[in-house]
């Protein structure tokens, strides 16, 4: 199996779950709990939100765990518009944000907020003057991710976190999912207030996630109850998943700078032999894009077609992500780079790990040639 | 170890936990990609769904996974809320709910919802006749649970739903989280709209849970993003968490019966034997109440100093609820139950599952009245 959908979800480290299941079976007790087994437990969890904390370089107290990305976003945005709504209901976001980020702005526009999504240059970034001439007294929230999931490009994170820090009223938001451990982002220096990860994207398991809040910063919680993870998130704590989350980050992390050199290397490869092939355009820009996802499209060809040609010789790539592919046939972040339909409706992504290797990466450019000659021979 | 605090956590069942490590490393891919690795992951998923309906006895799509029962409550009542805030902003629950309820009830109120919290008799139970006075033509949501977490009486949820049905306008949600697997609940016949049940309680892993949701019933959702579960809780979908779960809640279900017997034979004898002791006074109803749980108090001595003289002896009982142990002192619950604060102060809970035995049990009735003995003296 040559697996090229790290983007949609990875394979889960077996020392990750290791961790998970160890924990589960000697550390199950509830972390609220005041006896021994709850105190064990609590203490782990202790442990595991200092890690967090160190490896992102901020207090633990500024780590909550969460159940994911899509979690993390919505707590963000919602917990920051519901709190502080009588400070103002402007919020803005990029219009090449995961649906997890548009609609749940679309969802607090429903709500009373105004939400606007700022256009973005070819290469799918962010114009620091847009931004500039959109903000206003009454916004309350930027929401940018840090690495496009669909096709990778890194967004001027530190000069937006720059125009945000004049708006005292505003918060920050960056969804760093697909960015963790792929490239580096400075929490403090990038002024950022909300920060959010997932752990099945960095070979951790689903259902675990940090979102980052900044110590002085409330929320309006989505989760009311027991009142675990300083009020803003409720409920047990989950702390199998939570310390096998903090195994994948410290991993994630530990191994960033080899990940990538051998990434970037590979992605050179990908996006060379990609360019000489007929009909295909290569969507992901040269620079200020992370090294593990390669985003092309092949002119005239169905993706869905050419992904299960792929999957003939166990090559498994997507179309867009995993979160829109069964919705709309064009890509919402192609069309906002600017792309014309035919390239918006024909996208495809290549996404690598750690496991990826030379070797498929070689395999994987032989095949889409291959299949590429064959269905364009079909399509006369 | 002898674990009698199965109310704040249950401790994984090996054959659940392997289920899990099986799904996550078998069937790791993302359940919404269109590829092979993605459609085995979807299909695992689609036949945990019906697996789960089956033993709720409702239809797939009105199964929604979530990471648990805070987050169930939450998604429950904030999702009618803000859904349906055209219709009415008043909201109905009672004063014995978990603090997920009771909470997110508060969150509300500071959202402009107003809330009435039903008074209970001494037994700890809804008077239907409070309710149907209480229900207003502006009310859209009662939200009652079945056992109650801390003494274990048993709503009256049928007759609830029959009153909350002659108002159109009004769901009814039920949090089943102590229930599930020890008192049976027929969602149709008490006419339930949404109900939480909670994995981490009936010996699943923590971070999983089911919330019904009626066919017809929309939510305001706390997770947008990707679309999955029915729109209303989006995020990439824990497969191997749900595996793990529906295993649960079948191995739950199929042992109840036989469970139910044993516990409340056991449940006697500790009542029997607890009534004889001097200073204490039994909290859990005699009848109306669920097998697994007995709640005493011990007039004059502080439970957490009952608690730790336990421990001595490999035994793990609890104050009130892991989710409010740290928070003030006295019970919320045995207040509302009319009991006076000296009884208010000092409530424990012995909670039991499929695991105890009649000889731990034993050894706890003599090892409760020694150290009851023993720091009676010293309290002079």
């Amino acid at each position: 199996m040559i697996y090229l959908d790290n983007s949609a979800t990875t394979k889960p480290n077996p020392q990750v779950l290791d961790s998970f299941t160890k924990a589960s079976t000697q550390y199950f007790g509830n972390a609220s709990s005041i006896h021994g087994i709850g105190m064990d437990a609590e203490r782990l969890l202790r442990k595991s939100r200092e890690q967090a904390a160190s490896l992102l370089e901020v207090y633990p107290n500024e780590i909550i765990f969460t159940s994911g990305g899509t979690e993390g976003n919505n707590l963000a945005i919602k917990g920051i518009a519901l709190e502080h709504q009588n400070r103002g209901k402007h919020i803005i976001t990029s219009s090449v944000e995961h649906p997890s980020v548009i609609e749940t702005c679309q969802g607090l526009e429903a709500l009373g907020f105004e939400v606007t999504y700022l256009d973005v240059d070819q290469s799918g970034l962010i114009e620091i003057d847009s931004l500039k001439k959109e903000m206003r007294e009454d916004t309350i929230l930027v929401s940018v991710m840090h690495v496009n999931n669909e096709i990778g490009m890194i967004q001027p994170i530190k000069e937006i976190g720059e125009v945000v820090q004049n708006y005292p009223k505003a918060f920050f938001h960056v969804d760093h999912v697909q960015g963790y451990g792929k490239v580096a982002l400075d929490i403090q220096e990038c002024h950022i207030d909300l920060c959010t990860i997932s752990g099945h994207k960095i070979h951790g398991l689903k259902g675990t996630g940090v979102l980052y809040v900044k110590h002085n910063v409330r929320l309006f919680s989505l989760a009311h109850g027991g009142g675990q993870e300083r009020r803003i998130r409720s409920g047990t704590e989950n702390v199998a998943g939570i310390v096998s989350l903090v195994k994948a980050m410290r991993l994630a992390k530990e191994n960033q700078p080899k990940l990538d050199e051998k990434l970037t290397s590979l992605k050179n490869v990908l996006i060379e032999q990609l360019h000489s092939l007929d009909r295909v355009v290569i969507n992901t820009p040269k620079i200020n894009s992370a090294p593990h996802i390669v985003n092309f499209s092949v002119r005239g060809l169905k993706p869905e077609v050419v992904i299960h040609a792929l999957e003939d010789f166990d090559i498994f790539i997507s179309t867009k992500s995993a979160c829109s592919s069964k919705s709309a046939d064009e890509s919402a972040v192609l069309i906002a780079c600017g792309k014309d339909r035919d390239i918006a409706i024909s996208g495809l992504r290549v996404s690598m790990s750690y496991e990826t290797t030379e070797k498929e990466i070689e395999f994987f450019c032989q095949k889409i040639k291959e299949v590429i000659k064959k269905l364009s021979e079909v399509m006369g």
